[in-house]
């Protein structure tokens, strides 16, 4: 019966693995739409992101399915419900791809972001794959390492987006208001991805810790 | 044994009851804060969410306990688990409560808005307030009707959003970059607070109907 139980836990953790490949195509493709001003690989994150919807509700399931049948036992059960909770920041990290999907499809054939700021966006995006993959690395093997790696990239990601309000507030911003204000939700989405990545990556270290889960991260 | 069930799911719905009065609590001041640049209101919406963040770890803790004690069937582990999504979706609405503070805070002693925006953030605050209170309703009497009404609350926010947009992106736009991006993004916090009070409204309606639940606003 345990061991059942163990299968069924290892097959959810695949299902995770599955999703964190779908989000690290997911943002680097918005990425890409967003740099190229393209709207047909915009258009592709956007309607691709139905699968990762679906994909979080069959892992729902099959958590609830498994808990009903298996009535694990509180430590197992902080394991489902765990996982639970990574499918729904992941599907999360998909929906903000596609926001920068969508800002890239808004202002086609032109592109959101100043020339100026191309190379921060590309380095924004590869942090964003990059943050992911250790991400998906973790879950198929969770080590302490791995989460404070995440949390290096992380803290990145948070510079340069501080870095980009003080560009768009300079004085010598001479893109006008609307670039300002793409620029600054485009880092914003940016910023919010790699936030639900460390959430997770916390929630995986808590669970090989045993240590309390406290999501301080706002 | 299933009287005892029902006393504890009974129980959960006044943890959630009372975390809908707190939300309603920090989104009230927040918006306070922001029309009155009053930093002392910004610092006590800012310190007092670490209690909601409690509140929503006391809950979880309850669920988990709840479910590994009383091992219960599909449909009441279905209910229980909205309850932990819905608690995790009132801790979200109070950070973006703090959000608005933090902008607030920001800019003190100036106000973080023009003077011709001060009434559409008070209609904004007053929307957040009213979609909270409709939700508190809504999770001590469920209903559908409530449901509809919290979306229409929720439409009205969105179209303000979009109005906001256009208003810092018109060319008669005099008041800079800088409060061009608060705005915006200030505008995005109530936003995604009246998104998550939808989605909460979605998943307890999903338990009255007993429908699927998609969750399909990102």
């Amino acid at each position: 019966m345990r061991d059942l139980f163990q299968e069924e836990l290892d097959a959810i953790n695949a299902d995770i693995s599955q999703m964190a490949d779908f989000v690290m195509k997911a943002i680097s493709r918005a990425t890409e739409s967003l740099l190229f001003a393209d709207r047909d690989i915009a258009e592709s994150v956007i309607e691709s992101d139905v699968i990762l919807n679906d994909l979080a509700a069959t892992l729902d399931e099959r958590c609830i399915i498994l808990t009903s049948k298996q009535q694990p036992a509180a430590m197992q059960l902080r394991k489902i419900l765990g996982s639970m909770r990574i499918a729904s920041s992941m599907e999360r990290m998909g929906d903000l791809a596609v926001h920068v999907a969508k800002s890239a499809r808004l202002r086609y054939p032109a592109r959101s972001i100043p020339d100026e700021l191309v190379e921060t966006f590309r380095t924004l995006g590869h942090l964003a794959e990059d943050i992911t993959n250790q991400l998906k690395s973790l879950i198929n093997n969770p080590d302490v390492n791995s989460a404070t790696s995440i949390q290096k990239a992380d803290d990145k990601i948070d510079a340069i987006h501080r870095e980009l309000f003080r560009i768009v507030l300079d004085p010598k911003w001479s893109h006008g208001v609307e670039a300002a204000v793409d620029v600054t939700l485009l880092s914003r989405y940016y910023e919010r991805f790699a936030d639900h990545a460390v959430s997770i990556a916390r929630r995986i270290s808590h669970v090989i810790t045993g240590e309390a889960y406290i999501d301080t991260h706002i």
